[in-house]
């Protein structure tokens, strides 16, 4: 049983673990807090960026001597790898540590065993302490390691009658200053920025990280990453072209080049399967028969360059590809309160003809930012109707049927 | 200055107030609590149905002589008109009360006054005290006094992704048995609930009060209304046709009749203005361009039989012609953690086309009920596109451009 200073410790160190957000990739965020023997906090640590020293190795450090005897409390079973920095669990034995804590066991094959080479030479070890929260925060590493592709969070700004613009385009703006703001937030905890070619053109988006934000300290950019399957929507001078951050083009195997772009070149979706069409059906660009790039090879490229989560922003159609293809982990949607009645909805496609097929979210948050709320739903389970990158047997439906 | 008793006393009042939602039509909710001179409870009232004793009197005969020289706290200003029951103002004064606290004015031509009354006889009187509450709380005979015609709530369960049901037209069930059993709470408190032919075709409602509430006393059972223009979409034997409450079919001028139904003819909406379609294009059943019955002759008709809030539970092309028309009031929306990405929207039509006329709305409220969110919110200042029952000047945008 962890002691109350323990629990106090994990969510302490749960804090300083997502201040890692954004940066870590393709490591996960982790927090410690090393208490002494009498239970008094004497040092605290976080993963602060890939390459950097591990959570239990900062506060350790910190702790000195006064770790002798004391109890670590971890969000991350310690490693037990010689990767960049050695294993925690070693390091954690030189330093005396009597005690770990730790709330989800480390499922990567090369570092897992921490806890067991921990109880192998004596030391109490404990697990699941504050286990969901940790998984929430952890949810984008837990999922690329599970899973093998990045954690996708879909945003979406819309009118309570699900519209992301009006019935003639205009679509600025449909969400609050205050919406608009937290977006920044979620860019800067996501490695990569995604759109489509649709909202390529029809936007003209800039997806680095703005505002407020950069005044509070070093802010992590995501990779920008435009889906322009024919390399016909990233024109010269576009301005995901600056260098605010990096920015990928996804291209079809048989695109033109594009000089001076780093580009990506993916295979067209199988036709039966689920596709990324070539214009968003939102801007009114192309005809949705046309071909689009495969999903989960645009994941998986993503995933080989370190890529952990992916801030899905384009538009309806482009998220109906990734919902149709069983790719979108979470959903954050921006609900402006405001009835427009005609307009591109906010989710097209992805392959839901009949109730028991929809995809059924889990709400774990919902706050007021302004006007506007933003909820927060999560995937309980991944199955998706025709061609799903991972899942359970092919054909079931979303989610549960009914609840 | 209202003492803290006497905000004490008025939450009391209006939560008094709120036990004769669904029966007090055409009259206002009202509370009252008297306080004897040393700010203790003396007596407690509300207005518990049309024709009985208004909540002052109830709150006098509970307190007997310990009103002499106390405080009468009122939702609403005490009438000051003979009707069928005498005017309240008379009853505090007879009853000794020597100060009155008072929420909201009574905006009534032949009750106003009230106030006047009781200063010109020395009684201290004080008004506007939690008059945001009381407004909200009587926001149906506020709406109906000020307008002239009935309060309206459009309710709709959809989606995350503002879906009413899938491409197949599956809808059951979209939202949650709590979501659903929240429904007849709302129908209680209504005195009319209204859908179209498309909805009465498609579902066969039955509309009237059931579930838990029915078994905790005396519940109103609202008015069921069928916008049926053409008289064909109520068959014999319709579930609405039933005697668990009262039946209005409104049909056109020209349809024929319906013979043992009760119905009221209405004229075909103006062709530019707004107009209840025929079918809803929700249901498939008939082409949007076919005429539908004039929205404000609608209200018109229910508000002349004694209905002040109305319920509107019809699909989404009803709804958008009652948005046409620039009567909604409120929206209460039941939103399910699902997203399908096909099937019709929660709203049609509305005569909006660009976002800087979008009905914007004030968020009041976002629940949780069991899995889903409901998000109550109303509209601040009415101004329709195009033939607006009531509201500014014409051709004025929704609500505000920006905010």
């Amino acid at each position: 049983m962890a002691t109350a200073a323990e629990t106090t410790a994990m969510r302490r160190a749960l804090a300083l673990a997502a201040r890692g957000l954004g940066f870590t990739s393709p490591n996960p965020v982790v927090g410690c807090v090393v208490l002494d023997a009498a239970g008094e906090t004497v040092g605290e640590g976080y993963h602060q960026r890939a390459g950097g020293p591990h959570a239990e190795v900062h506060a350790l450090r910190a702790a000195g001597d006064k770790a002798r005897g004391g109890t670590a409390v971890v969000t991350l079973e310690p490693c037990n790898h010689t990767g960049r920095t050695g294993p925690c669990a070693r390091a954690l034995l030189d330093a005396g540590i009597a005690r770990v804590v730790f709330a989800v066991g480390d499922p990567t094959p090369d570092a897992t065993g921490g806890a067991a080479t921990l109880r192998a030479a004596g030391v109490d070890v404990e697990s699941g302490l504050l286990a969901e929260e940790a998984e929430t925060g952890n949810a984008a590493w837990l999922t690329s390691v599970r899973s093998g592709r990045p954690h996708v969070t879909w945003k979406y700004a819309a009118t309570l009658d699900g519209r992301v613009a009006a019935a003639d385009g205009t679509s600025r703006w449909i969400s609050s200053a205050e919406s608009r703001a937290d977006v920044h937030r979620l860019r800067a905890e996501c490695d990569a920025v995604v759109v489509g070619s649709g909202t390529q053109r029809a936007d003209d988006p800039h997806l680095a990280v703005r505002g407020p934000l950069l005044a509070e300290g070093a802010v992590p950019q995501p990779l920008r990453v435009v889906v322009d399957t024919r390399g016909t929507a990233v024109r010269p001078g576009a301005r995901v072209l600056d260098d605010a951050a990096p920015t990928l083009v996804a291209i079809a195997e048989d695109a033109p080049d594009l000089p001076g772009v780093e580009t990506v070149r993916l295979p067209y979706a199988a036709s039966e399967g689920p596709e990324i069409p070539y214009g968003d059906a939102s801007a009114g660009a192309e005809p949705a028969a046309r071909r689009g790039l495969d999903v989960a090879a645009l994941l998986a490229a993503l995933h080989a360059r370190g890529v952990r989560s992916v801030l899905l922003e384009g538009g309806p159609t482009l998220a109906g590809a990734f919902v149709a293809a069983g790719a979108v982990d979470r959903v954050v949607g921006y609900l402006a309160p405001a009835l427009l009645g005609a307009g591109p909805t906010a989710l097209t496609g992805g392959g839901i003809t009949t109730l028991t097929e929809a995809l059924r979210l889990d709400v774990r948050e919902c706050v007021a930012l302004g006007p506007d709320l933003r909820v927060t739903a999560t995937v309980a389970a991944h199955a998706g109707p025709a061609g799903a990158t991972h899942g359970t047997a092919p054909g079931t439906a979303h989610g549960t049927k009914e609840h």
